[in-house]
């Protein structure tokens, strides 16, 4: 265990990177996929089941946190860790993407964000300031800098003034920050798909310094090639020893193709809510349990996964319990969704350190064109 | 392990009783609570979860099975047990109890029930054939003789005709259950709160010969008092050296009654239904986590339990994630729940073994009746 927050970068292979971000509360070991446990739980799992799955490290909320339970309420309890008893490390949001989706009448200034919570329609202010405050209350191990991120399309007169805004707000959360042996603040890179937007963001937060930098405005409508034609560039224009952290993406493919491009850390609902509407991820694509294909198939999932949804379940179960709305669907398609991710990322760090990832994302995009298993 | 079903009688304490059900598939100790599994899952729980509460037994329901994912379904997949992946012993109801509250148009005749399914309006039909046919499909181990129960308060007139109708059932079930080594089939006393009726309905099961004895028709209506003064008469009707089930109870107080009256077997929705509305059973009685009370309280919902629940999480987290309405609140609840029950049962098993019981139940109602801990 270390007292600081420090990143080993160990083997490159192409772009693709795999090291190990250091943290008083433990090792995240990268390319790493991070939960998401947006109201102090990741949905239909319990702590340790996601520990098992392999995840060294949890996303938080802070605009679901700060309306419900509140921050100062988690801080009195003794810090959100304790609270949902999760002892490993936590990333938080900074609450400013979640605002602009899902909070009622907001109100954007240079100060910040004033909004209405869509649980009761209480009011709240968010800035820079405010947002730091929150995350440290929270005891996040990993904050993020506030910042302003325009949906795609966006014409590029909005995309510049958004992005110029959050690199003011970056500068504020770093002096708000102020000086946290062992926790990290990250800084957000903005500029949406213009170039040369995405390179006068980065040279903003380099000059500021951050202990790691996002790439943030992506996943948000633009499509999986053109945002993997902004990491083709986004992604060299941030420190070689810092980790580089993919906001909110995503599907296993895009997964892949961001760790190739130089990605280190991610996150994404995809496998909890997908989990709960009967979605399951394999290594031969998606299968949906829902389907009368399964009612009478008693092979697992995946043959070769070893969760405990394909080590105790038939198909035929796991469609029954579907159909009858029964609680345990949820808990065992997420379990199984959340362990196939992180199967994903140690394969990927296993690759990248023996130096064969093209050989293993060949073989990935071979399972995925191979598809499900034929109907019995 | 053994290839034989068997009841070893070991200590009496009063009437309370302690001993062991052996099965193929693995010893009931008893006094036995048995969580119920309606639909191939005890609701919000993992199987491996249920076992570490301490359940040796679960319940299923015929009705719910037989209408999804049907009892051929689940014979052609090789039987409940592997379905839920749950290799202990199971108990299955015949399903009459059920068609009378959720079916619909039902017709009762001497034969048996024909009703239409409430998940689809598809029209079955049950009988004691019928049920024995699908109980022997599922694999259940212990399997209850097709009966009609009705509610009380009901006339002297309708309990005595279905009571006789019930007895009649009886020896049809047996009959259609057959020569089944390892297999049990149970009985049912019927009767309402009638003694001449509870005793008219022993005799012709113990005439019948049945692997043990239920005592049917209570905890629908009559409150606990009456149930009890049933139980002070009904429970000597039957054999001694057979296990005594009393079906659908109860709340703690009710199960403590009844292994004092020389009850050896009980099953209830409640421990797990409490648990997804946010009620939580402790030695001081009922926490309501909704209530405001809980939400900066650090404590456990009981500091001297041990269940995931306690040991991992304070009222303010429970009260913080029902009223998220997070899925994790009812598993945690849930698990609670099903964990004080078997603590309960283990409890009374060994005062009852140490000729302690009256001690026991008395320092049980004490800490009822002390209540739930003080707000802070």
């Amino acid at each position: 265990m270390t007292d600081r927050f420090s990143f080993d970068l160990h083997v490159t292979d192409g772009a693709a990177r795999t090291g190990v971000i250091h943290t008083p509360r433990g090792d995240i070991r990268t390319p790493a996929f991070m939960p998401v446990g947006t109201a102090a739980t990741v949905k239909a799992m319990l702590p340790d089941s996601v520990a098992a799955t392999g995840a060294d490290v949890l996303l938080g909320n802070t605009y679901h946190l700060m309306l419900r339970p509140t921050a100062e309420r988690i801080d009195r309890l003794g810090g959100l860790h304790g609270f949902m008893n999760w002892n490993k490390p936590i990333l938080t949001d900074s609450g400013g993407f979640q605002v602009m989706s899902l909070a009622e009448l907001r109100k954007l200034t240079e100060d910040g964000v004033t909004f209405r919570s869509h649980v009761d329609g209480s009011r709240h202010h968010l800035s820079p300031e405010r947002s730091m405050e929150i995350q440290r209350l929270l005891g996040s191990d990993i904050v993020m800098a506030f910042d302003e991120c325009p949906a795609l399309p966006a014409d590029r007169t909005r995309i510049e003034d958004s992005m110029r805004l959050s690199m003011r707000w970056a500068a504020r959360s770093r002096a708000a920050f102020g000086d946290r042996p062992g926790y990290a603040l990250f800084g957000i890179q903005q500029g949406g798909l213009e170039r040369d937007l995405r390179a006068e963001s980065a040279k903003a937060l380099i000059d500021i310094g951050f202990e790691g930098y996002a790439v943030g405005g992506l996943a948000v409508g633009e499509g999986q090639e053109a945002m993997f034609g902004c990491l083709d560039y986004a992604t060299d224009m941030l420190p070689v020893d810092k980790p580089r952290y993919l906001m909110g993406v995503g599907k296993p493919d895009d997964i892949v193709g961001a760790v190739k491009r130089g990605i280190d850390m991610m996150d994404c609902v995809l496998p909890s809510r997908s989990g709960r509407t009967g979605q399951a991820f394999t290594r031969y694509g998606v299968v949906n349990i829902k389907n009368a294909r399964h009612q009478d198939d008693p092979r697992p999932l995946d043959e070769g996964c070893n969760c405990p949804a394909c080590t105790g379940y038939s198909r035929a179960y796991l469609h029954h319990v579907f159909r009858a709305k029964e609680m345990i669907s949820g808990m065992l398609l997420t379990w199984h969704n959340l362990h196939y991710f992180q199967v994903i990322m140690q394969e990927m760090r296993t690759a990248i350190a023996a130096g064969t990832f093209a050989e293993w994302e060949a073989g990935f995009h071979a399972g995925r064109a191979q598809g499900d298993i034929d109907p019995l």
